[in-house]
């Protein structure tokens, strides 16, 4: 039994993570449970998958929690336990499903326990890419993608050289605002943007692939999960969300993963890697499906992707700032305070205005995260509102 | 430098193949060459290419051969010379590009004295499936496929369990007569059928390609080379000859190998495995894509896919009678003798008649080939002309 831990899972990754769990008991053995504060449905978590250790990391959630008795199991509050819930002995294996900077530090600590990384947050790779992947690398930890996409890089390339790589092709569903035109876009609702035509995610990534961004964010974290140039990066709008990625190869050939969208399939694949074991999953028939189509993104319009390409090109801290900057604008948008395309702007001018610093330390991350943050309310409440 | 010797090189795949070698001039030595008679473009590919020794199997083509002169090259003639020729001391693999039963015996011979194959004679695995992967699990031999198909599911299994198979979805054309009924068929000519709309291959395969059989053939020779039973394999109707085939794994997930139609590329893989080299192989460009479809085939209309299924599961000399009942009718076909549909009738005739031998020895396989062909062509003489 691999013994695993889940960091956020009361989110959307996370209870998906416990689903493959329920559907191979004799696999996993759950150690660890973190989540923010929704008391609920963790409570309901705790109770089923009795682990060593729960925390939720929101004081007042937990103060809750601590009502109930589980026995057997420690429970834990405060962001402080949340990054410990990482480290525990005995844990192989951390699924980092929790969204935002704030994945950070715990999947750092993790990795330098030597745990070997499930890796939803992708914003970790995104920030701080070159720290994540050498101290991965010099602990001899794996980072195993769940993101659809980078799950389907990760299957294309088994058995491959890697040297061997000439293009990753980055395949985006194109989020429902796919064809618009900037006019269209200009009074776009909250509702709209989180009618996602293919994918039933959070809502923060929901937003982000309305905007790009999250591909964006996604190009960042290829570059790092597989070492290529940004030049090596292809994005390719597949509105049918069928083929999950593609790897070109210095001969000329394309491996492809294809899957029916369903997220249970790359985190079962990230959990129970080398191996692949039977899944529910819904299989794809290709007698019944229709064609699959692939077209350019607009990057005129869903100026996202050419901001997420900017700011890795220039590294240091430039993508710290362009996903600070992001995380504030889609908080107010949801909130209703600025509009779809506003979010664009707070980016554009976060990269504008901050200094880039080279090679940062995690403190600098921090810091350069916090920065943008008060930069980007500031602006937002001064210029926008 | 890898030492290899190619058989069939005047074919196109030993054409083909020695553009590979061309333009990899590093990686190859080419130590044979061996054909069946076409002199002219064997005699360029003999200056050119200076293998140790170049074998004609055609003993009147020979003497023509003879006349000329190439220094430091052994020049062989006749049958026997050919399998010979799969056998030379030093090389390490050989390419089958003949077509037909005749590759049977110079590959298990091949195999025999431990070659690995890069295998495009598909007869061989068709017609002996049992005989060739023993012997060459028994030699510890690797079977190469060179067929796109075959090459994909070879590339789609790198880095897999084979275990973890749960189906190989094997992708054709649909040929030049794709959503013809009976009625349009009944009056095909030999222009029509050699009128592939993806594929630039030699004539009796192009046939085989209208009329299925080729894909049956495929059937055959992935049961053999994947160890799946006939249920796994799907045939899915792929019009635009883009992915290559497919293989759906036990979690739900698909892994396709997608190329422009090139034989260069499945020969190249099979060549250089397990590297993967640069290649001229013209990229798939999927902003300017349009889209890939995908459909069942109609096996009531092109009933070549049905028999080879009835075939390969009955098992025994059956393969062996449909290729052969088949190799005869598309001779008379390309002939002018018989028409496009006699050639079902004439496969039909043979399965109904010859009784199966089960475990069958190289010697029966022989002698049902022989005794096949001689009632296919009685069945043509008496019964369609």
């Amino acid at each position: 039994m691999k013994k695993i831990a889940i960091l956020g899972s009361t989110g959307s990754i996370g209870t998906q993570a416990l689903d493959v769990v329920r559907n191979l008991p004799e696999e996993f053995s759950v150690e660890v449970l973190a989540a923010n504060s929704n008391v609920e449905t963790f409570a309901a978590q705790v109770e089923e998958f009795r682990p060593r250790l729960a925390v939720l990391a929101d004081e007042a959630a937990f103060k809750v929690l601590r009502q109930k008795k589980f026995s057997g199991v420690e429970l834990a509050g405060g962001r402080q336990a949340f990054v410990d819930a990482a480290t525990v002995d005995g844990v192989e294996l951390v699924l980092t499903g929790m969204s935002g900077f704030a994945g950070l530090e715990p999947t750092l600590k993790a990795i330098a326990c030597g745990k070997n990384i499930a890796l939803a947050n992708k914003e970790t790779l995104v920030v701080a890419g070159e720290l994540v992947t050498k101290s991965a690398e010099a602990r001899g930890v794996k980072i195993l993608p769940v993101d659809s996409e980078h799950g389907a890089f990760f299957q294309c390339l088994q058995g491959e050289n890697p040297r061997a790589i000439e293009k990753l092709l980055l395949t985006a569903s194109g989020g429902p605002f796919r064809g618009k035109t900037f006019d269209d876009l200009r009074n776009a609702t909250v509702k709209e943007v989180l009618a996602h035509p293919t994918w039933n995610m959070g809502r923060k990534i929901t937003v982000d692939s309305a905007s790009l961004v999250n591909k964006g964010l996604e190009v960042i974290e290829a570059k790092f999960l597989y070492g290529v140039d940004y030049d090596q990066i292809q994005v390719v709008v597949h509105p049918q969300s069928i083929v999950h990625s593609m790897v070109e190869f210095v001969d000329g050939s394309v491996i492809a993963q294809l899957a029916s969208t369903d997220m249970r399939l790359p985190i079962q694949y990230a959990l129970t890697y080398p191996r692949r074991l039977p899944s529910p999953v819904k299989r794809l028939d290709f007698w019944q499906l229709n064609s699959l189509t692939f077209e350019p993104p607009d990057v005129e319009t869903f100026r996202g992707l050419k901001f997420a390409y900017e700011a890795g090109k220039a590294g240091g801290t430039l993508p710290c700032t362009f996903n600070a900057a992001n995380e504030v604008a889609v908080r107010e948008f949801l909130r209703g305070r600025i509009k779809f395309l506003d979010i664009y702007d707070v980016i554009d001018n976060a990269m504008w205005r901050r200094p880039v610093t080279q090679n940062p330390t995690l403190e600098d991350l921090i810091a350069e995260d916090s920065e943008t943050r008060r930069l980007s309310e500031k602006f937002i409440e001064e210029e926008i509102i």
